[in-house]
């Protein structure tokens, strides 16, 4: 709805384009807002339509109902819907009459490639992760070491307080940061878990933040491993491996180029330098993750870099984030987004860093 | 997936309950998180089930050949799948041969009634949208009428500042709130504007505060209205007015009750009380939204007490929230959570207050 109408509604809509306008049905809730803000060339009362409905099909008429009662009187009769499309609505519509055409992949294959404006808005997403990095780093770096503690500002340091802290600061410059990953140690080696209690010293840190710009919708995606003491030499030589993997994909992507070659490429690298993959009886170690995914207003928009075949595409956005996990040793991941080119990926974000604070 | 399975999965995820037990299917990056903390009886591993769909209906299976692979092996045919469930894959699966019955309603029905732990956690919910009422209240009653500013620490008071403030204090004390409505004036009368730019002294502030408590999922959802400054008669009114229907409505909230008839009360009083409603041109005066709906995991559970019959169940949790909406006079709503039972309605949210702030 916010790439098509330009409009965010958080309920359930009808919406569709016809002849090159483009109509939604809206509640009394909805329909000032979307009328004076929106991209929509025609906004109709769903109150008024109710009732059409109604008089038509009888009282019981419901959503489908009112769907064929617009489109009839919009003499349209067949339509694209994504895959995803409600199949309870999909059933009902048929039976009145409609003919839908399920579309394999994006209803909008177009949102793929992104124009300048949300190339910046992307940009301000990434600049917020950035802000992010900023309060970690401070904090991390004012934090001192007490045995298996980090103090800071007089209490221990967790997971949960570094997250509020990082979230807070890109709330305050317009981004909604939430589920933010700040997991130390063996919690990272399973990389969808956010971190909870106390961080430890000498042990990595991942730290990966995905805020949404408020105002435009868009997001950014950026992942930093960190340690707070001294580091080991067999985490020295993780971080670096991944920084190496992650170069190695950067230096791949570009259009034409199949994902599937770019992850394989990275799978090849971290097998060669010795890290192993092996999925054992609670999950697996190693690199068991796509290396990328497409950005946009969704964090993860069209298009996976992975063990499936995907053509990269010209102007599309791309997260390229190798990392190893390995419980004992813990995790590392590296994730920056570019735009897909001719030439050389353009990097959308930045955020230069060392990965070991003192 | 947080209800049916006890764990929060971001991705699309494939689940289904047989014989009493419950199978989810999961990719490395989700298995050992899924396996090690969820409700699940078995977690199959999607890699190992991808291969074997391959290599019975060729390189090309997808979900649809995965989940037609695994209900196989366990000898299952027929699903009841949600209204919701994806079009796209509905089509295909019938097409493997499975038969999927769309339910009308929630495939949970019984997700509707709360446990006491259920009600535990929204009531938690609620505690944090008091957390954000007494920010509110003290950043209001320390701001500065200055003209038709609100100077608050020597900057203009605007709704993005208060609405930062309020989540903030709400994030630190474990809930994510975001999109919180802070609208003042006319913007109010939009009930869907979250609101922007300056907050004017003596006018009416909505805010409308639903987070969601972050270790279990549950949500609190409460409004209120305040002015801050010298109120006019007029304003007083519809304070008083908005408040009288919502004890109205708490009044007839029981089991058994059509919600209809409670929304139907409400719309009466207003008008015997003077106040109209209108669909205008460019959205509508008065009062036209629902008086409540059901919460829990999602900020609109099942339940909605508006102008379609919907009949109370013993120990649901329902909101009940009317409001007036009048451009030039402001907007006002006032909204609160209640368990229903066969006695008067449970509150489930508690934050008496006086909206008047000198």
């Amino acid at each position: 709805m916010l790439y098509f109408g330009k409009v965010e509604v958080h309920d359930p809509f009808i919406a569709f384009g016809a002849s090159g306008k483009k109509i939604t049905v809206q509640n009394s809730l909805e329909f000032g807002r979307v009328k004076n803000t929106s991209d929509f060339d025609t906004v109709l009362p769903i109150e008024k339509w109710h009732d059409l409905a109604r008089s038509r099909y009888g009282q019981q008429a419901g959503i489908a109902e009112i769907i064929a009662t617009v489109t009839q009187k919009h003499h349209l009769k067949v339509f694209r819907v994504p895959a995803e499309f409600p199949a309870g609505l999909y059933v009902k519509l048929q039976a009145l009459g409609l003919r839908l055409d399920i579309v394999e992949g994006s209803l909008f294959p177009e949102r793929e490639i992104k124009t300048a404006t949300e190339i910046a808005a992307i940009q301000k997403g990434n600049r917020l992760c950035s802000v992010g990095y900023t309060v970690a780093e401070s904090v991390l770096r004012a934090a001192k070491v007490k045995g298996r503690t980090l103090i800071f500002q007089g209490l221990p340091l967790t997971s949960e307080r570094l997250r509020f802290l990082i979230e807070t600061a890109i709330k305050e410059q317009g981004g909604d940061a939430h589920d933010t990953i700040v997991a130390g140690g063996d919690q990272a080696c399973d990389p969808h878990e956010r971190g909870t209690g106390p961080l430890r010293p000498h042990e990595l840190i991942v730290i990966d933040i995905f805020p949404r710009v408020m105002k435009v919708g868009y997001h950014g995606d950026m992942t930093r491993t960190y340690l707070k003491g001294r580091p080991r030499e067999a985490q020295r030589r993780i971080v670096a491996t991944v920084r190496k993997a992650q170069l190695l994909a950067l230096g791949m992507t570009r259009v034409g180029v199949d994902g599937r070659n770019i992850h394989q490429a990275v799978c090849d690298f971290f097998v060669n330098e010795g890290y192993k993959t092996r999925r054992e009886k609670y999950g697996s170690v190693g690199y068991f993750h796509g290396t990328g995914h497409g950005l946009g207003l969704a964090v993860h928009d069209v298009g996976r870099i992975g063990p499936t075949s995907y053509i990269l595409k010209s102007g599309s956005v791309m997260t390229i984030e190798p990392g190893l996990y390995y419980p004992g040793l813990g995790g590392c991941r590296w994730e920056d987004a570019v735009q897909v080119g001719s030439g050389p990926a353009k990097l959308l974000s930045h955020h230069p860093y060392r990965w070991e604070i003192f």
